[in-house]
């Protein structure tokens, strides 16, 4: 039997998603969890890793089991034997063609930027804080220049094992609230960093440094050494997955969706 | 020389706002930023006092120090000593006439509720969670009585050590986005764990358990044994104290403004 599940988690107490031998992983907490609820081993198949300090609020993971649960106990069990940074949100039988990574035809992530003087002690684990006051509409513009089917190399990490650096971003907007900037980009798929790598290489464009042109070179010329910084994690969030249309998963519970 | 200051800070981490002999408060932390970048001791006087775990986004404090910085040298100095989870929002200097806690006509807190099945990762130390759903709009409707000039004995703890149980609520609103539902209660001044009472009698009547005529009665009694229990800590914020028209201190940045 098949389950699909929606995870949320504060990423700041994890090394990232992936199950590793030292550190502590969302994986393996959550792998864990399932366990003692299924008594047996259970393996989890995500949408997509993401790095250290990342958070999620729609990561989708599958996992196959012949323990018997109903949904609700699946939901509510797990979440009993999770700590409080990681939540499931939903969980739900799917057919055996359901894939977690391979299915996924559209990921949302979201960056969070406070560009005021006093750093925030509430959000300091969500969102990156800029000194600098920024150009959101020269951020917006510039930006632009990314969406389409593009080869990312230069936005791409030295480590990145992805195939092709070939992407295809449908969205990426830059919009202001108060002293609150959020990035949204809507892809296909993404490279390793590239989202961080994206904003990284926007900054500058914020502080006036650089332009649109400037972008459009770098992603032209694919090469790594010449964008901007990996900006920071803490801003990061994994927000929605999608899948094809044979799989009607309930949207995730979004918390900052309101502008 | 007499400075306020706006302090933001995440409780999660601190036995509440008070300075203690074997714990750590927000005050000593703030205080040993202070005197640090002063060079010598500074003591604070704050609005008024915050239990251990809940937040505040406009706690206000002054203090009186005859070492010589600018604004900006007291706002970016002492954030720099602090730890991430305290950070000034504004310093300003302010005449002797001002008191952060006699001089404060009016004090805004805010409780967050997430009323669905699963918890929220993300949230975990901003909101509590109820797993019962609940009527928002009953909920207002019978925080209405609360909204006057009135003895809250029925809402004040035990070891509270105001003078007069007297205390003039000029808003108490009951709003739902969602999945969350958000408490704005504004006063002259607060009681020990008043907010939290509220809520506390508040979610017997979004259950349907109990409704306005029981809080009317409650409030009425003067009883604090027949009231609610006392809502978890970590839903609540002080959001913005105000002084009078002669004071003019800038407004607290508020992440959580926009419904």
């Amino acid at each position: 039997m098949r389950w699909a599940a929606c995870v949320e988690y504060d990423g700041s107490g994890y090394h990232g998603w992936q199950s590793q031998p030292h550190a502590s992983s969302v994986q393996d907490t959550l792998e864990a969890a399932l366990a003692r609820l299924a008594n047996r081993p259970v393996r989890t198949i995500c949408s997509g890793r993401t790095d250290t300090g990342v958070h999620a609020q729609g990561q989708i993971v599958h996992f196959d089991t012949d323990a018997e649960r109903s949904e609700r106990a699946w939901l509510l069990g797990t979440n009993r034997y999770l700590p409080d940074d990681v939540a499931l949100q939903w969980v739900i039988p799917v057919p055996e063609t359901f894939h977690a990574r391979f299915g996924a035809i559209a990921r949302e992530y979201r960056y969070w930027i406070l560009d005021r003087t006093a750093p925030s002690a509430l959000w300091r684990n969500r969102a990156f804080h800029s000194h600098n006051r920024l150009d959101a509409e020269a951020m917006h513009a510039a930006a632009q220049h990314l969406v389409g089917r593009h080869d990312f190399s230069a936005f791409r990490a030295a480590a990145c094992q992805a195939k092709t650096p070939w992407r295809e971003v449908s969205r990426c907007d830059v919009s202001r609230r108060g002293d609150w900037l959020r990035l949204d980009v809507h892809a296909n798929a993404f490279l390793h960093h590239m989202v961080r790598n994206i904003v990284g290489t926007l900054l500058p464009v914020g502080r006036g440094q650089n332009d649109g042109n400037w972008v459009a070179e770098l992603l032209a010329g694919g090469d790594r050494r010449r964008a901007g910084m990996t900006a920071p994690a803490q801003g990061l969030s994994l927000r929605r997955v999608h899948y094809g249309p044979d799989f009607e998963l309930p949207p995730p519970a979004l918390d900052d969706d309101g502008w």
